[in-house]
């Protein structure tokens, strides 16, 4: 089969690899319906993060099962499934305690731009839709199975609460979902952190109240200002750099909240000053399987649309061209079909 | 009146000071029942804190109101009041949030080994008994104003529940009380960490089921022989240091909870190591406000004896003894009489 390959900074190809086969007998192997380039490959993709040797990239995926191991007995070839860019046999304390990207056998997917993919934990990964859903609604599938689910993860680990005031630090894919997240969680007042005018008209279609492009200490003053003076009740913090983090911790309120979920490249949080502060600090890689069922349903009843964030459709055999796109900030997401 | 004055790392001395008086019509004055030294008056002690210019200190307190200012309409001369370290108004936006250790008009209490004691907020800080306590219930009261509120709050932050399994990190009067609130708020193990016989003890009869001895990553080891490999759910942090906080990081359960109370001296969380942790991580002053109706309640109904944390009890005149007596160790927590 085909798939992509990254080879060095920039240089991101598609070629023949091999197909892959069910190697345990908790694996199971899909035929990609779509799957997509995420931020985080943009890490690789700008020589932020050591590559090594030439290796398959993609972790976000929609598709139909091919095949199962013996040990697979809830899945069956022809089903459409959505899973998670973290597979967890959802069985073990970890998933018990809802932690399913921290689940003990977790494997991280990293092969998902190509036709076929092999499925760790298959069992306790994908969740299957009862029929084969309409295509238009595959983005928004796909979406939750890393950014819509990690928006979720950000809102939820931010604590938002009804009637709540919630800021979105980061205006790519994670943090738009983020504003969703918030928005169906019931928060009242969402201010979105962006200085892209295409962000922003997402952000506000997707339930942002107000828009602060000012960033830095300008940005949280600004915040401040919003917010009677004192900050926001939750913060989600959809970057990871350690700008981003500190706008997140100082926006919030004495007492809120800030759900981290961008992976933080060198970043170091001042005990004292988190101390004084009261905030509550919670991220990681999102949980998503906790979220599956109930945001599969969100998007198969149209509740909520994610699948809006990709604003670049393209042939898979073109990701190079995806990769490039977003690298250069024309699209947000890219969206890859086989 | 007389009232302790620190000129200089291990030079406290009981001396004349000023009386104090209302300055401020949100003011009241109180004749203090009894007072103590706290851990944290340590740190400048030791010379771990700058001094400056010669400064009263103490900021622990019961006592009974001699005087109120005009804005105060709650309380009345003779009252037994029981307070925090830190005053707040209890109607602003913070205290509302429960975040009373972050009011807006927060003054820190500084000047509470003395006879006397001004009290700013008055109205929002000090809760007053329906009668007179028993003289017996005082100590328990006075643990009630800093270190018992601090231990709750160090359990609350760490989203102790029952059923759980807690950790507590420093066995000061802090970390013992820590210990009497896990097991107010339900956790089914409470492993206490700490080496010194009579705290050891001390933490077993306040509900501690099991004591680690060792530190660092030998201790963080042992946590997780004793909860099933993981960590545990909740971890209160009641030291400050940068050794203690890593500590109670690695021995939460991935999702786990850690609440940090001591306050945090050179301490740096690595965001990275948080982030793939899962933890959720709140410390801060302890909003002993919030909890004080019901902890006094506790105590009154002999539901708990906090008291117990006091093993050396001196007249206020002896402070200098009491200071000395913490330092070596000879003492947990030392209770002051006027």
């Amino acid at each position: 089969m085909r798939g992509a390959v990254i080879h060095a900074p920039g240089d991101v190809r598609f070629e023949t690899v091999d197909d892959p086969h069910v190697l345990h007998p908790t694996d199971a192997v899909i035929r990609t319906a779509v799957t997509c380039v995420c931020g985080s490959d943009l890490w690789p993709y700008r020589g932020a993060e050591p590559i090594g040797d030439p290796h398959p990239m993609g972790h976000e995926y929609v598709g139909f099962v091919e095949e199962v191991g013996s040990a697979v007995t809830s899945l069956r070839a022809g089903q459409f499934v959505v899973g998670s860019f973290a597979t967890s046999d959802n069985t073990c304390v970890n998933c018990r305690n809802g932690f399913q990207s921290n689940c003990l056998h977790r494997e991280f997917m990293s092969t998902c731009q190509a036709e076929y993919v092999r499925i760790p934990n298959a069992q306790g990964t994908l969740v299957a839709t009862d029929e084969v859903p309409d295509e238009g609604l595959w983005s928004g599938l796909l979406a939750v199975s890393d950014v819509m689910g990690t928006g979720w993860w950000a809102a939820d680990a931010a604590e938002v609460r009804p009637g709540s005031t919630a800021v979105v630090v980061g205006d790519g894919a994670v943090g738009l979902c983020g504003v969703i997240a918030a928005k169906e969680m019931g928060a009242e007042r969402i201010i979105a952190m962006s200085r892209h005018e295409s962000r922003q008209k997402l952000a506000r279609e997707f339930g942002a109240t107000d828009i602060v492009t000012e960033r830095g200490e300008e940005g949280v003053e600004r915040i401040r200002e919003l917010t009677g003076g004192i900050g926001a009740d939750s913060v989600l913090e959809c970057v990871g750099t350690a700008q981003a983090m500190s706008q997140a911790l100082h926006a919030a309120r004495p007492g809120g909240n800030v759900g981290f979920v961008g992976v933080p490249h060198e970043v170091a949080i001042d005990g004292q000053e988190l101390f004084f502060s009261h905030v509550g600090l919670r991220g990681g890689p999102a949980p998503v399987r906790r979220y599956l069922p109930d945001l599969i349903d969100r998007v198969l009843t149209a509740r909520i649309d994610p699948g809006k964030v990709f604003d670049l459709t393209l042939p898979l055999e073109q990701v190079a061209e995806g990769y490039k796109a977003m690298d250069e900030r024309r699209a947000v997401k890219t969206l890859l079909k086989p």
